[in-house]
């Protein structure tokens, strides 16, 4: 009988997911999991989006628009030209199933099977998912804990280039580490490209969540220095709360980009009409939604990061942005613990789900970090982090 | 500067599409343009979908599950147990995309880049995109337009099968085509691929839309026989008028394909949250809803395929189901007159949008066929059907 594709073989498990069975049985057993191991949330969607489905008035769920609707589009416009990036016209912007979809299309536009894009590790598990599916090879760059995972030195960069090197793909507010990379990190990539004549790929889905300077520097800021060679990757999952809207964009003032990424939405149709519509909206949102959303954000960050600094043993530097910190653990092997706390631990018939950070890493197989989304609120967390810190304890006997 | 990848330009353009620029330039001189070009149905949603956004209690539109809404996965295990499919456990479906992705997975999860799927000409036009997307080689195998593009004898197909072939994929009820493939035509593929020992990859997102005879012959009849070696492809698009609900499945019992798919679908997250509990609702569909829908289309089938037989020089067969039909033509390239329609002809300053058929076959540039999609009002069809009439006429001086 015929075999699955090797590829399919190949694919990795999400890192995030991966300890899924284990947590399955807990909560079969009576035992309250607090996911920490994923980014999903519990902010509620804005009223103006929820009111959408109130008062929807087609009655039928025709398809899309395969670049996105018309009237999602022109939000978008709204809301790029506020933050100044008014050089985006309508013909710049595709509409996506998420942002994971973005993603898959710019590794796919940019390169053919076998070429390479460089990215900085830790980096978000599901890249490397995307990768294996469109055959990209992912040079990872090391940075470290200590420097609060902030980019390394422009020659440590440069000396993983190769002929097959397409782009660079960086993610600020950062996903998994919390790094917020400053205006002169921006630069050097945008130096670099231009020097090497490829790709910039910037995932900035967590662009409004900076919790201790002004705004995150965006590669928009630099489109006049390589107008061709950017490609935005957004999403208004976590802008909004909108995770399962499925909503995420690829903007790119490169035409050739922008025409062959729409053949690709073309062949898969569209993303859905009543999530675009919803996320239309976003024009009324008003400015108050997204403050208080970080302000809650920045509590959360604030009281995980004084928490996790009380455990011993425990390394973390503070988190600048995202919801999102990698966590150096006493231990040897983080998975053992995570899957640990998921098995064996108990306090008050609750426990923890982690998300060891080897799958966070394609140069390592072990590692004694965790991620820790902090997508719960402060009363949830604080028992969490109880838990952890008995959890440690509990596990060194 | 770095080039796009060779991939992105060698993307075909969707042969539905293709001519939108000339109907948007129509559109734009006041011209209303009639679409017989694409497979967007006017019929309306079931109420009872509409009305769960109305009643929408939610306020966080989180992620739903990777691997589907377990409320729709409920529901789609009723609906094939329905069927008389009792075989078809949870584990054994994946929520997709739509359709679309469904057909990608189902390439990416059987080939290896370079691997090839036998497949029916004339074909629906985005299998092509798929198949380029994952770097599958579709091998053609024609059906001609006198026996109702059925199905050719066992020994043409097995003659196009090499050490690289891994799949046969067909639909039916067809798209472009409306032709429905008899038992007998199904069980040689199953008897192909039980042979040959690949896969048999089937398209039945037009199951319901028969209309002279009982049920089309699933691939889910064959079970047994194959238990192991047969891919579902599905979809709640036409089924339910639910086109932008984005609602698909990938359905196998055999577990390597679904647990590698699964992998796949956790790198993407999730479907649409809010569409899959719309689409929960299918369980409360009433019966009178599909046969209400498949009376209008047999309607609209009897009504075009008479009229079309009254308009010199076309010739056609009567489509058995779908929503589709080719048309051969008496021009020489039914492009330049789909265009000639789009960019010269009026009729009360009205025209026809039409799918040129070359675009629905791998092995031809030119062609005097072209797809009809009846998705229109039986009154808008023949307006349309006095403009293609009118519009041949014109055409020829």
């Amino acid at each position: 009988m015929q075999k699955v594709s090797q590829r399919l073989q190949d694919l990795p498990i999400s890192a995030v997911r991966k300890l899924t069975p284990y947590a399955v049985a807990a909560k079969k057993r009576g035992v309250r999991v607090y996911h920490l191991n994923i980014g999903d949330p519990d902010i509620k969607t804005p009223r103006v989006m929820l009111n959408v489905l109130k008062n929807f008035k087609l009655e039928t769920i025709r398809y899309a628009q395969s670049s996105g609707e018309p009237e999602l589009i022109k939000a978008l416009l709204y809301y790029y030209h506020k933050l100044g990036f008014t050089k985006i016209n309508s013909e710049n912007i595709l509409v996506t199933v998420g942002g994971s979809e973005a993603v898959v299309m710019s590794f796919f536009a940019t390169c053919n099977p076998g070429d390479e894009v460089l990215i900085f590790e830790p980096f978000y598990s599901n890249y490397s998912v995307c990768a294996k599916f469109t055959g990209v090879k992912l040079i990872s760059i090391p940075t470290s804990i200590e420097n609060g995972f902030h980019l390394p030195d422009r020659k440590e960069i440069e000396k993983k280039i190769t002929k097959k090197t397409k782009g660079i793909l960086y993610c600020s507010p950062n996903n998994p580490t919390g790094a917020v990379y400053f205006r002169r990190e921006i630069q050097m990539l945008v130096d670099i490209v231009k020097k090497h004549k490829f790709f910039l790929i910037s995932d900035e889905v967590y662009r409004e969540f900076v919790f201790d300077g002004e705004r995150c520097t965006s590669v928009l800021d630099f489109l006049d220095q390589i107008p061709n060679q950017i490609i935005l990757l957004d999403s208004l999952s976590k802008r909004y709360s909108l995770c399962g809207g499925r909503i995420g964009i690829l903007m790119s003032l490169n035409k050739e980009i922008l025409s062959g990424v729409t053949k690709i939405a073309q062949g898969r149709l569209s993303a859905g009409l009543v999530d675009q519509i919803m996320a239309s909206k976003l024009i009324s949102v008003p400015a108050s939604y997204t403050k208080n959303v970080i302000k809650e954000y920045k509590t959360r960050r604030d009281l995980i990061y004084k928490g996790l600094l009380k455990i011993p043993g425990v390394f973390c530097k503070k988190p600048e942005g995202a919801f999102y910190m990698m966590v150096s653990l006493p231990v040897k092997n983080a998975e053992d613990f995570a899957i640990f706390l998921l098995e064996k631990f108990r306090l008050n018939n609750e426990t923890v789900m982690l998300a060891p950070g080897a799958g966070f890493y394609s140069s390592k197989v072990i590692s004694n970090e965790v991620r820790i989304a902090y997508v719960l609120n402060t009363n949830d967390l604080k028992k969490a982090l109880k838990i952890i810190d008995m959890g440690l304890k509990a596990y060194k006997e």
